[in-house]
């Protein structure tokens, strides 16, 4: 905590989800959050690894997760020699960038920068430069809570007083974030949240932290969007992105796209928050991840079909550009098909 | 059974849902099956009315409710003069056809066909008209399971050799229709059931009918369909309706617009089955029903959010006719915008 800037302390409760702690990384279930609220356990890196694939964690926090990771590996490997442990340390970034495939690209960019600290202070004489890493994690957190802070206000800018936005799955630091502009500003907004099957992260996390900060939100299930948009007035659609190419093609959670489609036939604007991915110049080099199809037959647990049936499990979606208004950055507000005049060097996230 | 078309058999299973048996009406519980085999009883017609309000059986399942709810109201007034049981009846037939409001105007002819015959045979001398309604009903029956069987042959002429069609909600006796129909045309076709949450009949139903008749079938949740229509190619995208109005506004299952919407972004034909509704020329007498919104906080009975957010459950939506490529009915196949076209006299559903 001590560590952490005190104006952000707010978010640590839904943020500080992944956590090095000497010889274990806890990282908070959000599969389960806010039903239960309970931290896998991690003894080694490989459990980091695993525990990213199965989604523990969402969002920003296998990033978050990556790093701590790597600094349980470096403890892991302590105390061996200096090639030794660089070695140990190149394969445990592989391991944990490559957890989840469409992301894998921005995971090595948290994962690098863990290499490259660590050589730094090995080549120091550090014997164990574990710490090291984890004041890596806490400062690279830093900075993407200065930068999703400025992207919140270009956001929230966007709120029209007594507006009604709609949001999409959980898009945790921004989101906080918009809300916390929101209300400096003095906007009294309206939330609408899609549940977002099959995981819930839209019912189970978003609409707590929308609640917990004081507005007013409501749970709608994914086939309802379009109606509230007719029958309700929603006055924009926003969500975050696992990838925005270069190209503007927006890959985020399932239902992106289909609430994006529904929005451009009433006249909604959708804005992505995020920054264009230096890995992905264009949409050809997104490969979308086909998770368990089991796990769409059942919901929380109970089996919603008959178990002999298919069931099909993209995680993500591609939104192309044409859906997309805007790309709020921290560099502002872009269009989808301008993304080449955001300063990659001055500001992407490094997660 | 020896009622019922023979031929026909096969549908008994979905379909054989509400029974009258002497001094009950046994229900077939939906809201479970087929997770749980289990029938509900009621002893009264108010409880039937009850059955049809908690959705305990939904489709053409409330028409059937219904009319078999008419038939225990007949037995629990028998004996009783015959001005008393034709009040008796009148209230009933009020109580069971307002059960749920989208449908009301619909569910009045069934309740009102049933008043007819009870009168006239109440006129005739009968003490006990109960089974004159029933064999009304099972006639009724018939009568849909014909015209329907004729729809379903319209319905699955449009689909192509090895093609694929997208569902929505559980369409009922036109899906065991249209399912026959394409086997009968040696025509395989790949099915893909979006899960319609909150109740799932999607892939509690819809998905168990079309993988016991041998088809291909494939569950997705709610924000997957755009997906499914950009990646996987979908020919057509084909729904029932609760109420088709005579100016071609298609009131069905929440997430039906917005599947409407997305077949419209990729080209893909949306085809509704059923009849113009005499009683409701336009839109405007249509009144969506708001069901409890706490429904839509869980799953399969599991908390899926913090139970202090709001939740929202329109039962229904509307779909305009410029998102409907065709309404397909006993007489052949309409243009929304032309169901005046439609002979209401020949051929509308009783139910």
């Amino acid at each position: 905590m001590e560590r952490q800037d005190r104006d952000l302390a707010w978010m640590l409760q839904y943020e500080n989800i992944a956590w090095y702690e000497g010889d274990v990384v806890r990282i908070l279930d959000r599969r389960i959050y806010p039903i239960e609220i309970k931290k896998v356990v991690c003894r080694t890196h490989q459990e980091v690894a695993g525990a990213i694939r199965e989604m523990v964690t969402q969002s920003a926090g296998p990033y978050v997760a990556a790093a701590m990771g790597m600094a349980l590996a470096a403890h892991e490997c302590r105390g061996r020699t200096e090639e030794d442990q660089i070695e140990f340390l190149t394969n445990a970034a592989d391991v944990i960038s490559h957890a989840r495939p469409t992301t894998s690209k921005r995971m090595e960019n948290v994962t690098d920068a863990c290499l490259v600290a660590a050589k730094e202070a090995l080549a120091a004489g550090k014997a164990d430069v574990s710490e090291v890493i984890r004041d890596l994690a806490i400062e690279q957190n830093n900075t993407r809570y200065y930068r999703i802070g400025k992207t919140g206000k270009y956001l929230a800018d966007l709120f029209p007083q007594n507006g009604a936005v709609m949001t999409q799955c959980f898009a945790e630091t921004i989101l906080g974030m918009m809300l916390r502009e929101a209300r400096k500003q003095g906007k009294d907004v309206r939330f609408f949240c899609p549940e977002t099957r099959p995981y819930f992260q839209g019912s189970r996390l978003t609409a707590s932290v929308i609640h917990d900060m004081g507005f007013d939100v409501t749970v709608i299930t994914d086939n309802m969007p379009a109606f509230v948009m007719k029958k309700e007035g929603i006055d924009l659609f926003t969500s975050a992105a696992d990838v925005i190419c270069g190209d503007g093609h927006v890959t985020n959670k399932v239902g992106t796209y289909q609430i994006a489609i529904a929005a451009k036939y009433h006249d909604i604007p959708y804005y992505v928050t995020g920054s264009p991915d230096l890995g992905h110049p264009t949409i050809d080099t997104v490969r979308i991840e086909m998770r368990d199809p089991s796990f769409v037959l059942q919901a929380m647990g109970t089996p919603t079909a008959n178990q002999e049936v298919k069931g099909y499990y993209p995680a993500f979606d591609i939104t192309p550009p044409e859906l997309v208004t805007g790309v709020v950055t921290d560099q502002g507000i872009f269009s989808p098909f301008k993304l080449d005049e955001y300063d990659a060097d001055a500001g992407a996230f490094l997660v």
